[in-house]
């Protein structure tokens, strides 16, 4: 899988570069691993400029996430997604933003929000766009599963831009 | 290389939840995997808070490295590798950061700083320490090992702290 994520990285930093167009990440759950995969190619820091691992509360705050978002619907939320990928594009002035958050596992299940729950969310000057998964893997796997969807709902994002 | 890595990153872990101290990092060529490989650890929020990505110049000023160490000594040198580090544990409010920046490869080498040159350095509350390196492998290989001495130099430092 692993190897799978460096192709789809591979293309997700072509179709950028073809447009011209620069990325920044905000990453919970995989702590670094969406950053990584895109940097394992060489030349992604034409594209790539970098963003912030967000894995305590007090890092997503600083990234534009509300207390209240944290209060009441929690770091695991569409709301705390979204907020953190329009706030990782505005604080670095990339043209496109991901985000990630998610419960990786074994432990941090709720009784409303189950292990494997993660959100994804991309923004770019249109607006913010996410999706929800429910992830029923080990820890590990979990993290590639949402870099997965991360790169794969970016790779659609501007593939939509282009076409409009 | 990776599966060992997740055994030092175990280590570590470890041993600053022994002292109940938090970490961040600061990562320019792992760009993320220094974060990936210590969140590979269950449990590892209760010591791991995130930090930054800062692969752009740009992110690694609003990191608090002074445009004049850019300009001057470049953003590979033992002056950005410590601003780095000392930035990012005051941004986070972590005990201790660590920083890493370098040239990865295939491309990105100088006439004075030639592919594989890498800095490493970490902050804490009695100042800041670095070291340098010089990997001679392909670009992946190169992101393992600077994720490795980060991680040996964490754990150095952290087991000095409590002979002190």
């Amino acid at each position: 899988l692993e190897h799978e994520l460096i192709l789809l990285a591979n293309q997700v930093l072509s179709a950028f570069k073809k447009r011209g167009l620069t990325l920044a990440a905000a990453e919970s759950i995989t702590g670094g691993l969406i950053g990584h995969v895109l940097t394992e190619v060489p030349g992604s820091s034409d594209v790539f400029l970098g963003g912030v691992v967000a894995y305590h509360n007090r890092l997503k705050e600083q990234l534009g996430v509300a207390k209240q978002i944290l209060e009441s619907e929690g770091a695991v939320s569409e709301a705390a997604a979204k907020a953190m990928a329009a706030g990782v594009t505005a604080q670095t002035g990339a043209d496109v933003g991901v985000a990630v958050t998610g419960i990786a596992g074994p432990s941090g299940g709720t009784k409303t929000k189950q292990v494997g729950l993660t959100f994804v969310a991309v923004s770019d000057d249109r607006g913010t766009v996410s999706e929800a998964h429910i992830w029923r893997a080990d820890r590990s796997t979990n993290k590639l599963l949402t870099a997965q969807a991360a790169l794969r709902l970016l790779l659609a994002r501007v593939d939509a831009q282009s076409e409009s």
